[in-house]
């Protein structure tokens, strides 16, 4: 791996005084207020798990008293949570209007969720006081106080987090001003600055962050959503203005468009700005870590996410993959193992011979100059009528085999036929009738439509010669690529019983050249596992069957070679 | 629609001169290196009348004599295309090094693609030049010069990308410059400074960009990539800094982490910073815009994407959704309706009530109350399932006339059957020896794939009562949904004429819970236009077949029923 990366001019970046800035995760808190994002306290607690191995300084875990499952977490936590690194954070509001500390609940909540630090929010916006909680400034400023003042007589480290600061301070700065210098006084340790509505700039949070710690002694924090797409940057801005104490979330979840994204903000501000943020050797953890809690909250992950995307480092255009192979810094702005990431090279019509070679080399695959301008040919004119093969790494590799003279020999497809029969609701009636009841019996009926009940059969038939044996089955399936599969399988799977390990796991369509309708050719991809390895299969044709069909039989020759490859005791294959 | 939102203090946005940025799309050329993305010409051109559609100034179509699609891109873009606003360039490279220009393939396929301007990159890094192109400093510069004044002299506008040039000023600023200079002299219209690691902050980027604004007599563009995450934020620091020129993608497609999001640059551009961009009443197609792109291309839209994104101002904490309610822009930074957008509130049957209220009353279907909770809970066990209304206007027309008791009686479904039988390749003596030649002319060869020259021959059978009258027709297609589009307008359009006019112009399918592979549920949606309106209707079954056939059967009912709101003089029907 080349070390050469370039180092950045220190005076293109503001001079800081900073040498450490404390991560705040808020995943569980306001991360989970994403849409389709919804954790059992189990989750959370192995959310948290993860985020205490990754080393961020501080985890809010929730909101004691505003739901069961937060109140849960905050039980279990001390007992289930063996935390190495981080403190855990219990999140709360200020007192309501027009109440006194000690009576208010919310701030009872908070006290008995027994955490060291919590985090209280408070409305630092004079319209936000007026028209949301339709109070007087002076009681504004006087909640904030209060609840601080409560809760550090509790002898607990408070982070107040100032929403609407920046909209707040740009409409009527003197009052936002007043509520930061209410939480200080009263023995906050940290102003957090929030971008409720994440409408910010970068230069209007540099500035804006500048002023208020000209103006403070305490700690500054910074909170970004992400609604103008700048909630990394302006994280960094606040930083570069004086900020040490940065919330977010991983992977940038949150509520409409996110927070900001923690898997960017850390190796920003560690690998750019050259500021400590969690300890440097967790700092390659940053990509499992990320993949683990897309994992744990079910979302799949972003592979285009800077530094830990799958995509983060991947080459694709033949100009850049040839500029890589000489010079690993040409196009990664950061050597990818410092964040637990690696580099990949993507093969496409786009790309060069040099990418092919590569390819066929990594498969054990030798190819002279002649072969691979014939695979590249020929790689062009499949990608030309809708093939794809960057994201067919089996079809791939049979094409590469075949530039190489190889054929397989597993079996001879003489020909396969699939018939689909189907009666729609409320003609059960003639099922019966036409047919007798037993052949009906081969009808299933199905609940899955606004058309519901509809009585349906599909069967494929695969006619195959195998070993000099013409071999001819049928079988039934869930609909046509369901049945090829299972009559494929039907008809070879005597001969290779190693098929039984091998599984389609996932199947994709995609229509091309959509505007001639249903007569347009239809590309499908397969995916494969044989529990170990994963390999990617391509069909494309007018027909949907015919297209399904293809990426099925490149599917099944892939698994038999990676199979009799394994017997012969090499670990080359489909992969 | 309150109109109240905040309005910036224009002091904490550095002050600036340009009161206009030319927006350069780059989506049909750098965003085509995503992993994943692969557009045919017919796309294309599609996405190119989108962008033009939407107002940018230039799109920059493709590499002209890099591969054989572009090639046909910009041979058939002249007559195929009709820009109404926008103007289309071609991208290449500067000459290699040691040739000369007037004979450089790159440069003479630049000029053959016959568009008015046109982007050449050049490598403004020393270490690059020598590294990656292996020639002299002297030679780099010599490069730009000839090529810009070659490209400038056959009356060609010239954009000039800098490859690589902040990582080159960091490290060598007097190569970089020099290298900008000879673009400058050479004639060039536009220095773009390309980030093209992408691993620049905005305040590198702002910095930077100034000390080249004020050593140049031309315009300067930006071109960024987000592997920081700051593509976006860093766009506009260069702008702020005083580049007029900004390119980007629609979604931050594009290699690696992505370019910079046109759908977040545009807008911020446009709202935030008050500069033009694209035509102001256009802004608010930038939402569909970007959502017909993504379909497309067929990249799922995030619903987390800045002020375009489905969650963009979607609200779920209870907390929020009633301070919005009290006040829109509490948690709103803009008006969504600005950009195209609309306020959403998550786990809302409110919401939902009224919006399909709203809708029933646009199709003049009166519905009672009961009838609207009947639709409602219907939809959402439907949406459950994996049905999805809110792109399929044409069935959710038929759902809610259903939920008022109308039912169609254009015809009756008794059955249908799709037969498809496939040979491959070599076997066509088995084809002729088993079935004649009489038969065996029923089945076509096609050439459409890596087994090429298969004989397949797919036939539907449909049988329906209509009039009380039962009908078999059977018809062929180049596929099962073709096949059965045929067969049904055989069987019915003796008593539908107006079928004639009524042509199926879109086909997608969607695999849900891919997990499954083959036996997972899939969504299948169709375009269907009568000449002047457009509808989609969709259908979801685990066969594929059912499937389709559901989305077949709701087109040609919305069809017949718009053709026969027409005879009845109405104007309502599906849409």
């Amino acid at each position: 791996m080349s070390t050469d990366h370039l180092e950045y001019d220190a005076g293109t970046v503001s001079a800081l005084a900073a040498t450490s800035i404390d991560v705040f995760d808020t995943t569980l808190r306001d991360g989970s207020q994403q849409e389709g994002l919804s954790l059992t306290v189990d989750d959370k607690l192995r959310v948290a798990e993860q985020l205490d191995y990754l080393g961020v300084r501080y985890i809010e875990g929730g909101w004691p008293g505003a739901n069961p499952k937060d109140d849960e977490f905050f039980k279990r936590a001390p007992h289930e949570l063996k935390l190495d690194n981080a403190t855990l954070v219990a999140f709360g509001s200020t007192r309501h209007p027009g109440t006194k500390a000690e009576e208010d609940q919310v701030l009872r909540h908070l006290v008995d969720a027994e955490t060291e630090a919590v985090c209280i929010v408070a409305k630092a916006s004079s319209v936000q006081v007026r028209k949301a909680l339709r109070t007087t400034l002076e009681e504004g400023i006087a909640m904030a106080y209060d609840s601080v003042s409560y809760l550090v007589s509790k002898g607990l480290k408070v982070f107040f987090d100032a929403e609407h600061f920046f909209d707040g301070y740009l409409a009527h700065p003197k009052f936002s001003l007043a509520v930061l210098k209410a939480a200080e006084e009263a023995g906050a340790s940290t102003l957090v600055l929030c971008d409720t509505n994440g409408g910010m700039l970068p230069s209007q949070v540099e500035s804006i962050v500048r002023e208020v710690k000209s103006r403070s002694g305490i700690q500054i924090g910074i909170h970004c959503h992400n609604d103008t797409g700048c909630a990394v940057a302006n994280s960094i801005a606040a930083v570069q203005a004086g900020a040490t104490h940065v919330q977010g979330c991983i992977n940038g979840y949150g509520e409409r468009t996110g927070n900001a994204d923690l898997t960017s903000v850390i190796p920003d501000i560690s690998l750019k700005l050259k500021i400590d943020t969690i300890p440097a050797e967790r700092l390659e953890r940053i990509t499992p870590v990320s993949h683990h809690i897309a994992e744990l909250v079910n979302i799949p992950p972003r592979a285009q996410q800077p530094y830990v995307g799958s995509a983060a480092f991947a080459h694709k255009a033949g100009l850049h993959t040839s500029a890589i192979a000489r010079m690993r810094d040409a196009y990664e702005h950061i050597n990818p193992e410092l964040v637990g990431n690696g580099t990949r090279f993507v093969v496409s019509e786009m790309a060069g011979r040099s990418t092919l070679a590569l390819q066929a080399e990594r498969l054990g695959i030798s190819l002279d100059s002649d072969a691979i301008a014939k695979a590249i040919e020929q790689l062009k004119r499949l990608e030309h009528i809708g093939y794809h093969f960057e994201t067919a790494d089996g079809s791939l590799e049979l094409l590469l085999r075949k530039a190489a003279g190889w054929e397989q020999e597993f079996y001879e497809v003489e020909s396969y036929r699939v018939m689909s029969d189907h009666i729609p609701v409320g003609n059960s009636d003639i099922l019966i009738g036409t047919m007798g009841s037993s052949k009906a019996a081969a009808f299933t009926a199905t609940d899955s439509s606004e058309h519901p009940m509809n009585y349906e059969s599909t069967e494929a038939t695969v006619k195959v010669l195998i070993d000099g044996e013409r071999v001819i089955a049928t079988a039934e399936g869930n609909g046509p690529v369901n049945a090829l599969d299972a009559a494929l399988r039907k008809a070879i799977g005597g001969h290779y019983p190693e098929l039984r390990s091998i599984h389609l796991v996932d199947y994709r369509v995609r229509v091309l050249n959509s505007a001639k309708g249903t007569a347009s050719a239809t590309r499908v991809l397969i995916d494969t596992t044989d529990g170990t390895r994963v390999w990617t299969t391509m069909g494309v044709s007018e027909n949907i069957i015919e297209a399904s069909w293809q990426a099925l039989d490149d599917s099944i020759i892939c698994g038999l070679l990676s199979a009799s490859g394994r017997l012969r005791d090499t670990d080359e294959g489909c992969l």
